[in-house]
């Protein structure tokens, strides 16, 4: 049976052989919910970079840009690192660069694997489709914070696994863990996360309701992947 | 309140801080169980390197010497990674030199801690009785195996952490999770291992008595502890 592992952190990702696999680049709070927020409000390309001062410089190719570091969003740039930040019709067909502490980083590290893809709760069924169309190996990708894993993307990571259960094996612990830790939280997301370092962090910002936008399942249809220089929304 | 954190992975220990605080190494199948069970017949000292040569060096210093790679014990070595290779009258008074393919990388990456302990389930009252001493906070550094984290040295961090309740609030998400997935593991610690991805490679290698040996509480009351140069028995 095809197997699907976890990588907690990409920090770890030296450790995990990417080609040939699909991978699943995860940031719930709240790069990939943002991509695929912006995605289903139309956005037409998301081009994910490490460096805020990059991102800066794709305006001048026509792009509008968005930054974060450490949950706040500098000076100049269109979009804030809030879901509802895309939620607004200058989205629509828009080319937007983006650079984040930890989504942007995991989605970089990890374009090197067969198939790219972006997930989040709010898409978590167009991922699962997505895995069970794939014939091959299968790695989730958690950003985490600043190299540690996080209690929300390992839950994700756990939550995919789940609803891949006889689809696939799990191919390691860290993969076994994430599934056990969704499991147990998988009734009340919310007040599951709400003990985490990072959620008490964002809450320290005022962001209660991007927190529980971003614990919502399938809100929408859209599946933000890799073409080899940026992401788009495909149709699989 | 003192905070307890859990670094999943020798690979991750560049992101925590260790000057000023407590640290317990674990490599619970089988390097660090090995120790406390050395310690417990008899050994005066043990001296954990990193390289297979460096640790064969050691027998001209009058060292009894064990080596272990990829589960397997090379050639020419007095013990090899069993805890019960250890539970012989030669252990007396040895002073012993180890290398393992994960815990003596995990301690010696910890080595700059105000405090460094060995643990194991088998010595775990006398972990969590030298962090309640603790003044400062701790982090429990998990062996994992070959960068990738692990399910057994996950679920010991989750025990100390449940055993310091009260004493120690929890720093951090891995820590969390640790203290979680061990309390859905709790009830039957080998009954949850035996899914692990480590414990199918040991099984392979023929060693389930080991594997029940190093899941048992309690059986030892050492606490090998890092003087600056080996690890010695202390009584604090």
């Amino acid at each position: 049976m095809r197997k699907i592992d976890v990588c907690l952190s990409p920090d770890l990702i030296h450790l995990y052989e990417l080609s040939g696999k699909a991978v699943v680049a995860v940031d719930i709070f709240r790069a990939t919910s943002c991509m695929v927020t912006a995605f289903a409000h139309g956005a037409a390309e998301i081009v994910p970079v490490e460096q805020v001062d990059l991102c800066e410089s794709y305006r001048e190719k026509g792009y509008l840009v968005s930054a974060e570091r450490n949950g706040i969003t500098p000076e100049g740039f269109d979009f804030d690192n809030s879901p509802f930040s895309y939620q607004v019709e200058k989205v629509k067909g828009a080319k937007i660069c983006v650079t984040t502490t930890n989504g942007t980083v995991a989605i970089r590290r990890s374009e090197t694997a067969a198939a790219l893809y972006v997930g989040a709760f709010l898409n978590i069924s167009r991922v699962v489709e997505a895995l069970k169309a794939w014939e091959g190996d299968a790695l989730v990708v958690c950003a985490g914070w600043k190299g540690k894993p996080n209690l929300e993307d390992t839950l994700f990571a756990g939550a995919v696994i789940d609803l891949l259960t006889g689809q696939y094996e799990v191919a390691d612990d860290a993969a076994l863990m994430a599934w056990k830790n969704y499991n147990v939280a998988a009734k009340d997301l919310l007040t599951a996360v709400k003990n985490s370092s990072h959620v008490n962090r964002l809450l320290k910002l005022g962001i209660e309701r991007d927190i529980a936008f971003c614990l919502e399942f399938d809100r929408y249809s859209v599946l933000p992947t890799w073409d080899g220089q940026r992401l788009i929304d495909t149709n699989l």
